[in-house]
């Protein structure tokens, strides 16, 4: 390799292992992990072999970067379109469609997370406890403002991510994109779940034997 | 083979059919897919490797049929424990219970079937739309009776499997099993997604600005 000034290299050294991380995000979610070797990598990357390992010692260093990266950029790409919104309900409602709009651009997602399950555990928690943990802090703040009603925010989380992570699944992934319809009533669903909700007696009479909140996994 | 009289044969058949779901659950679900080869199985089962070919032509065949049979036995389990109950909200509650029992019970449930998707796509998605579909003409059938607000029922049941799925990842498996108390918060959660919603003049002031159920997604 040429000399090259180290501003040069950075910049290359940048762009090389973006190439690589690009590759891995297209072959692992196509192929999978197990079916992918470093010589694919490399090959996909228009690199000579021994160029990856100047980046990543093993294709499992380089898996568990890219499903931190997927992470990273979710995470961004939320804040993005949801960041400049007060109110929670509104912010749901943007990170949602921020959510499904990062699923179309990397459709890949869903089977690169869902693989870190076998090829390291750490990884596959740390990508969902990385997404929660934020979020049920903000949960906690709404809750606080009195903007949605008091609960454990982080199973409230947990119960967003699940909504999210199945229509975009269902609706995101096997169909072409959600129907403004699809994304209405999953919001419906989720502020449903977040708001306080209506006293027992203003139900209809069948649920007036409806066991109350505290006591119904007993 | 010794000839054995076909009423002692199809026994014998069914619990070497049993004994390769019984060991294919438990390889593919520690080691992969991948990860697994029929030597691996038959030897698990205490079979020779010629025996493996009377029941499964290849190895993807039984894969694709301990899917099939786990998403069976997850909706009878789920029937067991709330197919007398008659109100939706009740139904919702012992559901959610008997899904956290068979995630227990088969810690290798969500390993397998999303390993489906690289596996194969059909049976992958047949394992949710199997669930799904049942889900949402009783979602239907309680709206009519006013158990549930009147909602897309296909959204709303895939939403109910989006929380179940998460709570049972996050707290069925990555912790012992989860606390009534984390049950009772997803409940709510769902109950709140399910019920009729407070009508906006009833919340606090905050919400009087947040935009009706229908205009949401636009």
């Amino acid at each position: 390799m040429k000399a090259t000034k180290p501003r040069r290299m950075t910049d290359r050294g940048r762009k090389t292992r973006a190439a690589l991380l690009a590759a891995a995000e297209r072959l692992f979610g196509v192929h999978g992990y197990e079916g992918t070797s470093i010589v694919d990598l490399t090959r996909a990357a228009k690199l000579a072999l021994g160029t990856y390992y100047i980046y990543f010692p093993d294709k499992k260093t380089l898996f568990i970067e890219l499903v931190d990266q997927l992470g990273i950029r979710l995470r961004e790409h939320v804040a993005l379109r949801a960041g400049h919104a007060t109110d929670r309900l509104e912010i749901e409602r943007l990170s949602l469609l921020a959510f499904l709009e990062f699923v179309a651009e990397h459709r890949h997602l869903y089977r690169i997370v869902r693989q870190a399950d076998f090829v390291d555990q750490k990884c596959f928690r740390r990508y969902y406890d990385r997404m929660a943990q934020p979020y049920a802090r903000q949960l906690r703040e709404a809750a606080k403002r009195g903007e949605i009603r008091d609960g454990n925010p982080e199973v409230m989380a947990y119960c967003l991510m699940g909504v999210a992570d199945f229509i975009g699944m269902r609706w995101g992934l096997w169909e072409k994109k959600p129907s403004p319809a699809v994304i209405a009533e999953a919001l419906a669903f989720t502020r449903g779940g977040l708001l306080p909700q209506m006293p027992t007696s203003r139900r209809s009479p069948r649920h007036l034997a409806a066991r109350p909140a505290a006591a119904v996994a007993h």
